[in-house]
């Protein structure tokens, strides 16, 4: 198994250029790194951020090992100096940003990381890593919790997913509004509440449907949920009933025309007395695919690949950026028509209803204060201490006010402009 | 940080499958079950198989720590029966499947566990996560490789993924032919050499242009790479020869419309007697815009984004299901068309010239042998014990004797049909 310690989960450039800036004098320089993105996945309307504590919680963590260095001088990544400094590093300096849960969109300086140009730059590889995953799980997420229009969903797919990326995707899904995930070590690590029964191997482990019903109502109990789908859904709802009987939690139906099915599925259970036994659907779901489903008898929503691949946009386009030194805004040739240089103070402005109308952000500077303004940046990391963060359910909360305070095109599903404008503004 | 064990890596309903096995007397009941997928990615003629042997390093790993059983116990997900089984987890079965490097295409056994039921079924998650990524990863590496055509790839993508699912994306890429990665845990874990110099934040964190070259020349020495595109792409080389002589070894481009840049940077570094350095380009390339670079002086190509998220097909659909029960095939009703149960032997056959004609997959027998036949299974785990595997490099020369074999209509970019069938076979 590999190191506890993510310091080498970095770009092999980030650390030659240290040794290059401890060796001309420039490693210390102040300066400001920000990220942002430039453009959100075609035809979405907001961005979710998401993974800023499991961030800031590897920063803490993030130390080079002596088998670290070790490797790093022995592959010629860094010199004698660079290995000296780096077996010392310790980031001292400060990290602001958006808080998890808030809504973002192009430009919006979701994280602001400051301290000499050497301790900054090491992390760029870790914060965007963490943040263009989560946040690409997050966004997709929660546009399903709005297609679900306040069913569960449960997050299922960890399978679909490298094995640890599995783990802060369920943690992102949950974020962003789903009840459930079926990823043990999520349930472990971020006390997100688990879910899951049974798959078809056990219907199949057993002489018949039957059999396995019973056993597994045996060991969970009624308030269970049986999947019919291994055989005849009809008759392995009609197994499920005989076998649990009406007090039954619910049926999972994971394959055909799901609408359809649902409806005959409810008839069915209702006809057999099990009018409160619940019907989870799964299979291929994506945000489209459960609001199709809205007028169908379904309860809960079982989603998996698409929520753990960011339902066709896998990461989140952030980048991370040196925005000023020394106290002057700097930016690169090519970006000079879409990025502004300069760290940046970010609110959004509200009408007096609560609706988000723009988002202004000012480089340098601080926005004139008008009624109903928030301000959008929260302290993560003072002189390399992190501050206390809100929980997990709290952040889950803050999204779930966001999403009710756009402008309510900006929650189709169709392609669009981004539900807010943001607007950057010259310092005075 | 979180547990080095992979074991809670896992879908709630495998365990509660273990629970309800154990007391229903079916955990032992001898099983096999299968990793295939059902159809390609859209468009894609083959699949490769990738992340084997990190999958057999992880499930040797694979035991409850009494804190995951605690945790189990505490949200009632295993009863006690259950529990006490899990703390003694050990898997004892065999696992055998395709070499790492080999091709697969829908309806191939990529990867067969067999033994007592619920010591297979806790691995599924696992295997399918290992697999889903790694495969999908390496197969859109594999069409890069191709579309470069000779000329070196570095993998530079561990910002647009998770922090770990970056590293082994890094090993996928390298499997499938590229040279280098950024990612220096991919690095110090699996040997693969690291690339990478300096980001554009170096350049902007001086002076000016020539300043950071001369930091970096001094550093690095004049073998290094030098980012030429901060400001004036033709300024920058200019910068960057005064700076390192014509001995430069190579510069790097990142924006503008590659093409055209190339050519011009080929003619300016010539004019400059900077015949031999090299030109890398790099900017949200994939495999169609490396293809279309394919008539340009470039050197090296460096792939991010594209290739740490399957190029379109962030996972690769591979499913684990159960196929045999006590010597007797099982298949579920929904997989009746598409699946066939029984433990298989898969065999590729050839032309004598060497050139793959079919698979061949016999349920529950054995292929009549024919000359230029391969068999396609080996051994990973007997009895529980991990056998010795070949090293990456020889599964990355493994792969590239596949491509090589296959009829050239699979090698093109553009959608087709898997470039060749699977017969399945039933057994005499």
């Amino acid at each position: 198994m590999h190191s506890l310690r993510p310091a080498l989960l970095t770009d092999r450039y980030e650390l030659t250029m240290v040794s290059a800036a401890l060796r001309d004098g420039t490693a210390d320089r102040p300066c400001v790194f920000e990220v942002f993105s430039r453009r959100l996945p075609a035809g979405r309307r907001y961005g979710v951020v998401a993974g800023t504590a499991r961030l800031i919680d590897l920063i803490r963590e993030f130390r080079f090992d002596p088998a670290d260095i070790e490797f790093l001088r022995r592959t010629g990544v860094v010199d004698d100096p660079a290995a000296d400094w780096l077996s010392r590093y310790r980031f001292g300096g400060e990290i602001d940003g958006y808080a998890e849960g808030e809504l973002f969109f192009p430009g919006s300086p979701i994280l602001t990381v400051s301290g000499g140009f050497a301790e900054c730059v090491v992390l760029e590889t870790l914060v965007l890593s963490v943040l263009n995953h989560d946040c690409a799980v997050a966004a997709a997420a929660a546009r399903m919790v709005t297609a679900a229009r306040g069913r569960a969903l449960i997050e299922m797919g960890s399978r679909r997913a490298h094995e640890e990326a599995a783990v802060a995707a369920a943690r992102a899904a949950y974020l962003a509004g789903f009840r459930f995930t079926s990823n043990l070590a999520a349930g472990q690590r971020y006390g997100i509440p688990t879910a899951g029964t049974a798959a078809h191997a056990f219907t199949l482990l057993h002489e018949d449907e039957r059999a396995a019903f019973a056993s597994q109502v045996a060991t969970l109990g009624k308030e269970t949920t049986l999947l019919v789908d291994t055989y005849d859904i009809s008759q392995g709802i009609r197994n499920a009933i005989e076998v649990a009987g009406p007090e039954l939690r619910a049926v999972r139906i994971d394959s055909g025309d799901l609408a359809v099915i649902a409806q005959q599925s409810r008839q069915l259970l209702d006809s057999l007395g099990a009018t409160e036994t619940k019907i989870i659907v799964s299979g291929d779901l994506d945000e489209y695919a459960i609001a199709a489903l809205a007028a169908e008898p379904v309860d809960m929503y079982g989603a998996g690949t698409a929520v753990v691949t960011g339902s066709g946009a896998p990461t989140a386009g952030l980048v991370y950026k040196l925005v000023e030194v020394a106290g002057r805004p700097v930016v690169k040739r090519s970006e000079q028509k879409a990025t502004i240089g300069g760290r940046k103070v970010a609110v959004r402005r509200h009408k007096p209803t609560g609706t988000a109308t723009e988002e202004i952000v000012v480089p340098q500077g601080v926005p004139d204060h008008r009624p109903n303004d928030r301000l959008l940046q929260r302290s993560y990391v003072v002189d390399g201490e992190p501050v206390s963060l809100p929980t997990l359910d709290e952040s889950r909360e803050h999204l779930r006010q966001c999403l009710i305070s756009i402008p309510w095109e900006g929650l189709k599903l169709s392609a669009g402009d981004p539900a807010i404008p943001v607007t950057v503004v010259p310092a005075e």
